[in-house]
């Protein structure tokens, strides 16, 4: 069993291309023993973004806090907020977008042990 | 892609042989087309639990309001509160308490799409 907290779990930056102003944290992983998936937490600075890409891995987010949009695949913009869950389809082109005032983005992201 | 809500998820009442004052929703689950696993969300009463008991999968968990305690294969009671993260593991024993006062549990449990 192991319980943990945000604080106790190390950040660091995304590097990949076409992100920014997004930080990340794996809280469970395959290096706790997790057989199947792992929760990993991005945290956005204000107006910060993932890349707009697809994978063959879907995603389950649920958002801790604040706000902002999911691009989709056709260029919608869904609004999410603190409460909501997501779930993007294995090979769904999407961008998670944090909003530029309020409280930004902090959201679980959970995937496949493959992934972390 | 999904995006939903507690609000807009219907709410059942755990009937497992040692659960009490359990309610379980299932925001995210393969009947959405999730490939891999599924996020659930027990909300407990004052005082309610899960049956203390272990099963071939592991749980990941997320304490988004309230606190309460897991107990181990041990018998300890191991606190948690709002926040945290947990990782079960496969055949692990544990149960989840809700705390009797203070604003009682909340939590999402991800499973395998085996389970929902």
């Amino acid at each position: 069993m192991k319980i943990t907290t945000l604080d106790d779990t190390t950040k660091e930056t995304v590097r990949m291309e076409g992100a920014s102003g997004v930080h990340k944290q794996v809280p469970v992983s395959k290096q706790d023993g997790s057989p199947h998936f792992s929760f990993r937490v991005f945290s956005f600075e204000p107006g910060g973004h993932t890349p707009f890409h697809a994978h063959p891995s879907e995603h389950v987010n649920y958002i801790i806090e604040g706000s902002g949009t999911v691009v989709t695949a056709s260029g919608e913009e869904r609004p999410i907020k603190k409460g909501d869950f997501v779930l993007i389809l294995p090979n769904e082109k999407h961008q998670y977008r944090s909003s530029a005032t309020g409280h930004p983005l902090v959201m679980i992201c959970a995937v496949p042990v493959e992934y972390e």
